[in-house]
C-alpha cells in the first residue's frame, strides 16, 4: 500500500477525520498510526490509535457501534486522513450520532442535535 | 466566549475541520490557536494558524477563495472544532474543491475529483 507516502506527525500519528456517508455527517475527529491505517484498510473496520490508553482502539469493538469504512482519502500534503464510513448506531459515548453535536450560539456552545441512546446504559467506547 | 471550554494542544494548537454546507463535503482541515478561533468568529471568515509559516492564516486572502463561516462546533473532548463553511472557489491551491481529492484504490491513491481551477494560474495560499 502507498502508506509511505503518507507524513506522520513527530508521534508517529495522522488525524483522521471519520465522515458518514449515509447522512454526510462528520462525525469524529481519531488518530491512526502506520498500522492502524493498514488494520483499517485491511478489515474495513476503523482503527484507532488512542492516545490516552495508547493502544489500538477498534472504534466500537465492545459496542457494536463500529464504522464501516467505504473509502478512504487523504489530502494535498498527505498529512490528514478523511474516512467515508458507514456509523453503526452513534460515534459518540454520550449518545449523539456525531461527537460535533454543540455549536457555538452568542457566544455559548449549546447542544444543537438529539441523543439517540441513553449514555446512561452501559458502553464501551 | 466560551473559549477557554477548548483544549488546545501542547502546540496551543486545536484543528479545524472544514466543512462545505452546500456540497456536503469536508474541504480541509487547519489548525487554529487561541487567537485565530477568536478571529474567526468575529470575522466570520476562517482564520487559521500555519503551523509551517508561523503565522496567521486567513485561508484565500490573497486569491480570494475564502471560507464565509456559517458554524463552528465542537465535539465531546473539546479538542477539535467542526467549521460549516461556504467554500469560494476551492479549498485546495492544487485546483480541487476539497483538499481530500486522492482516494485509496487498490493500494494506490488516485485522484478523484477534477480541478475546480488552473494551479498553473498566480495563487496564493
Amino acid at each position: 500500500m502507498d502508506l509511505d507516502q503518507l507524513k506522520f506527525d513527530s508521534d508517529g500519528l495522522i488525524p483522521a477525520i471519520a465522515f458518514d456517508v449515509d447522512t454526510n455527517q462528520v462525525v469524529m475527529l481519531g488518530y491512526m498510526n502506520a498500522e492502524a491505517v493498514q488494520r483499517t484498510a485491511e478489515t474495513g473496520i476503523a482503527t484507532y490509535w488512542s492516545r490516552s490508553r495508547q493502544k489500538f482502539w477498534v472504534k466500537g469493538e465492545s459496542s457494536g457501534h463500529t464504522q464501516e469504512v467505504r473509502w478512504m482519502r487523504t489530502d494535498c500534503d498527505a498529512d490528514t486522513l478523511l474516512l467515508g464510513i458507514k456509523q453503526n448506531v452513534a460515534a459518540c459515548h454520550n449518545g449523539y450520532f456525531s461527537c460535533f453535536y454543540r455549536e457555538l450560539k452568542d457566544g455559548v456552545w449549546e447542544v444543537v442535535e438529539e441523543r439517540v441512546f441513553d449514555p446512561e446504559d452501559a458502553y464501551g467506547r
